[in-house]
């Protein structure tokens, strides 16, 4: 697929998922981690706007001069920003202008890459189109959160991709053996310069699940009284659990004696055999220390991948998420995009049914607090 | 005017504020003191609905069964509700759906009043419609804070009423005798139970004001240090101007060495000559200091009114809100209204140029905390 | 009582509280709005030491230089200070290094006070030792408030006068006429400034009871369901209520089926009979609401009060703490002393049994936030 | 060395490091990390009566039934217990009585100990002799950190060993091949549990420097104005900074033209060629971004440590706080020690001035929140 082919697609893609969306839904920011749709529709244009044809398009003229400021994230490179917590409040430019912005950006895009640019620039392209994918799974679950703050519980759209009823293919632990493996990419195109720099790893023997923690097995944790077993948690695990009086995956709800799950197709029984998600880095730690297990390192995970079905969730490794030998980071705004994060994460591994398609590798390193819930998070156990 | 169409000409002007909002603009909640428009236009239908046709309408059918919970603002009795600070996350229904409700509720009412319902509905009619404007001063007051929040200073609306450059049209200082006043409403008409309760106060001699402080007697206090100057503040006022880093009223910002202010019109320069507002009342309460005087109390401006202009600010007054003698709570939900607010507030008396009109009267009690200055509020002094 | 004696009694008086506590209890701050007994006994003497030796006794020579920033309370115009929360953190000086500066300030105020100051200077004499008195009582409930934080309860002291077990002498309500009342200070001797300036008050006709609500009374509230019924709660109160989990006064502990209280004299049941205390504006005023009456206005309580048994519980009024009309700031430090709380404060009025001798009076105003528990405070009624 | 004298030694040392202190300094908890002198002197107790004497000595008893619930740190196994922010409040027992205790559980621990015991009891005594180790180093940084809030700058005590000027022995980076080493504890004598399990690590080639980073380095840092470029620091770092408003290391104060350090022997002068300390990781990682270098893992630290001299400051590696394979939990409390705090912290290793003697060696993994500072913690590079 050539580069404009594959930017015209990703964009498209991204007003596909906010097609559902109604004009209100669009512009509510539902917590501080989250972001309006509106709000992602506009930074990834932004970002193709800052970062590709403000620098390298002659005579490009941006859409609107304030749009730097509303629509940067967290590049301190790229100037002063709206605070994160208050994206929701900017009611103006309204959902159609952005639409128009995207418009804008689109048609300029295709016309500067069509003037085959040099390849340090499509690499920035190319960035920016799996930045923009990143955008896209966010956008799904912060839509979901969004929607899970309404008491009536309303649907997001009926697509069957979004039925969130994934079952394992296979169970049963495979083994790997002892030595030093090479980590870190080594496919040719595109990857996140965190991925970068191959290098050996010694791992020990271990033994990997092939399959996911299961809706049936978590119930066992619960109805086991493990959310009130201080013995299975993480001291600060511990804490998050009674401070945020924790007894159960996020959207689950206890109705009419039945655990249901609020889906982005509504409220739905929690069906034993699917694939539980929605489970913080605290309680898939606790639900391995339950089980008598552990949970994979990103390295043995990445060794072992070629004989794992995976894709259905991100999966909590026990690895923080800290620099490969030889990282460093950019120089300028593109630099901040993943080392000045590298404290406090821990790394999943993985993608999830909400992940764009193509956009998953196995040496993708996804990175999220351990108390976050609202990404499709599933666990996957070794002994 | 008769009830019906009281009513149809106050819920018109609810819109009428509304219509040069988007749909965007209506969702949001931009803080937690204020509400979305749109629930403003929700929860003042939800009134009629909930206390007057349910109770009283035979037959009548809710629009929609979960809209109590959705639009219930603070009745405990009235059931289970959205909290407060969450109004701004619920994005179905959405704005068009809102103004669906207000039809259909406007139709109900309209029926239901020409069928003459008896002298306590009546009276219920009535205070749903002056609630009702008591939000619409609060819609206009939380437009003018939701589009502040935007880097742009969007406008509201072009309508000359919102200049916001309202003078002075007398000054200098008019004297009240002491003696026994009676205090409260005694006129026929409408009035909040607050208002109830004709009294007597003794009041001694005071010198009052014409005119509210403007902008260029505000200045000088400014000027002169006085907002770092512990000396002119009460301990909670110099907290709360050291915490929050206060140094001039809301929406006044120094840019290219001049003060310029934010209004409905959007940016304009302070004029010296216009009446000051957006002032808290430790704000209020340290200019008097400052100027050597005081502000009134509640009861010397309820006695002094007809010899004073009044109607272009809220007029801090240093009377905490408390119960007149034999005040009591109605009992139910009506009674909420007002008696359990009667702590750590202060009065205004008056109205603002947002008020609606037909709506101020002299014995009307308004409150809030010293803290607030998104009302259009301002400065009378007493010596 | 002479000037001298009258300085040196006092002064015995807060050293005598002290005599039973240890070296620890002096030195622990056991919440933000307490303070260590060190601290107390060391600024009171600073009051003196500032504001009497250094500027009227010639040749004074400070006890040590750092001291002022140490032990100087509130007052702005005294300089920088430790902050509030942060008293209990000073170890240096010891207690013992505080008492000898006691004892060095005693010193030299003797042989100032027999030089017969002039009159100005003996005044500010006479409120350094009302102002120790006010810290007596504070030092009593602070220690309570520390013991209490300990899980093994332990004794203050054995003396009788502690017990805690006040009963009233009298019930029943007595009724005052409607009319014009001079209220504020009119003997000679002491008052602070927030009692002058005589004026007139109108007060309608009204009745108040003789005694004051005992345990038994607030047993039947509290088995009424009252902490879970919204209704009689002012909405701040009903917040504060489920915030912290309130339903019972401070020092109450249900343990064995019956209800105990911790008193200076240790854990002791709760006698139906005696005089209810440790009770928050909050919780006087749903009691009020509860029982179909009110609380008096501070100018009620000061007409009646002479027709009352009281001085066993401040007595929370349902007036707001403001000025008196002609109330202004004295100038300099001394006028911080009480004008500056003038907001969000509620007057009690009354003594209570932690009160030092002669320290009440009928205009006394006391004032405290609604929420605050730990002073000896109760509940008189008016109807 | 026999299990007695170790015992007999290490209690001893304790009470020297507290014999500067008043009774007053054992008293105060001067921030919710620390704990007061006194609870360090009766938790170490605490846990040779709770762990050895209660379960293996027949016929002890207890020296008082209350102190498992006053001095219990966090086993959630050995019950409930004071909360952690609230120990400062504690008053009584008094430090005598501590003492007191303390010689109670001495004397009952040397029979114990004369009667020979178990291994596996001995191996707990040695436990809670490594345990109270710990102990003596935080503190000596408690004391430190509750005499710095005191604004007279009081001294600790005049012991030349905390002159706290340590100088570099050598300078200059040294070589480590890559390969794959073994990591963990393999010696005979005490380790504790998260050292165990010797197991592989594959490390590349490195150099690390023989002398950590010096004052005079340090002021380059901060005279470059690192501490607003945000540039070189991690994202939370950057929040840190800003949110406290950091400028230098903890206890660094810039005097009349100089900066000054807080020690244990008071205020004096930053020499340049000394080592640095009270560094947070935060700053730690940005010195090494801002010097082009990194920080070591905590294996390549190990690795190297024999080519080091290392024992002065705790040193920051960027290796997360996380086990090493095959670690377990042990059950019950003892299990508590280490595994639950395997989230969100960095490892330290080496040792610091103010570590007990013989309680440092090179598998040692100490672990803090990397915003902490209070610690002897210095910075070591690779490149």
């Amino acid at each position: 697929m050539n580069l404009v082919q594959h930017f015209t697609e990703v964009r498209a893609y991204t007003e596909a998922i906010c097609q559902p969306l109604t004009t209100e839904d669009h512009q509510v920011q539902a917590a501080s981690f989250a972001s309006p749709a509106k709000w992602h529709l506009a930074h990834t244009t932004w970002f193709f706007e800052t970062f590709v044809l403000l620098p390298y398009m002659p005579g490009y003229e941006v859409f609107h001069s304030d749009f730097n400021f509303l629509f940067n994230s967290y590049y301190n490179h790229a100037g002063e920003r709206v605070a994160r917590t208050h994206r929701g409040s900017i009611t103006r430019p309204g959902v159609q202008k952005v639409y128009e912005y995207r418009a804008y950006v689109n048609g300029a895009m295709s016309r500067f890459i069509k003037d085959t640019p040099e390849e340090e620039v499509c690499n920035l392209i190319t960035l920016g189109i799996h930045h923009e994918q990143q955008h896209q799974e966010l956008l799904l679950t912060d839509i979901k959160y969004m929607l899970w703050q309404n008491p009536l519980f309303p649907l997001y759209h009926a697509d069957t991709r979004l039925l969130d009823n994934e079952r394992n293919e296979k169970q049963g632990f495979v083994s790997v053996e002892a030595g030093v493996y090479d980590i870190g990419f080594q496919d040719t195109g595109f990857c996140y310069d965190n991925e970068l720099g191959v290098h050996k790893v010694y791992l020990h023997d271990f033994e990997i699940d092939q399959g996911l923690i299961t809706n049936g097995e978590y119930l066992e944790f619960i109805n086991d009284g493990a959310y009130s077993n201080f013995d299975v948690w993480l001291d600060e695990g511990w804490s998050w659990v009674r401070e945020n009086n924790i007894g159960a995956p996020l959207y689950w709800r206890f109705i009419d004696g039945e655990w249901h799950q609020f889906t982005l197709k509504g409220l739905q029984r929690v069906v034993p055999d699917e694939i539980v998600k929605h489970i913080s880095f605290y309680e898939a730690a606790a639900f391995a220390e339950w089980k008598g297990m552990r949970l994979p390192t990103e390295f043995e995970w990445e060794v072992a991948a070629q004989k794992l079905h995976w894709g259905k969730r991100w999966e909590w490794t026990n690895s923080a998420y800290l620099p490969y030998p030889n990282f460093s980071r950019a120089k300028g705004a593109v630099g901040e995009y993943n080392g000045k994060f590298m404290i406090n994460q821990m790394v999943l591994r993985g993608a999830s049914i909400a992940t764009s398609p193509n956009h998953g590798r196995k040496t993708y390193r996804n990175f999220f607090h351990p108390n976050y819930q609202w990404q499709f998070t599933g666990i996957r156990l070794v002994k």
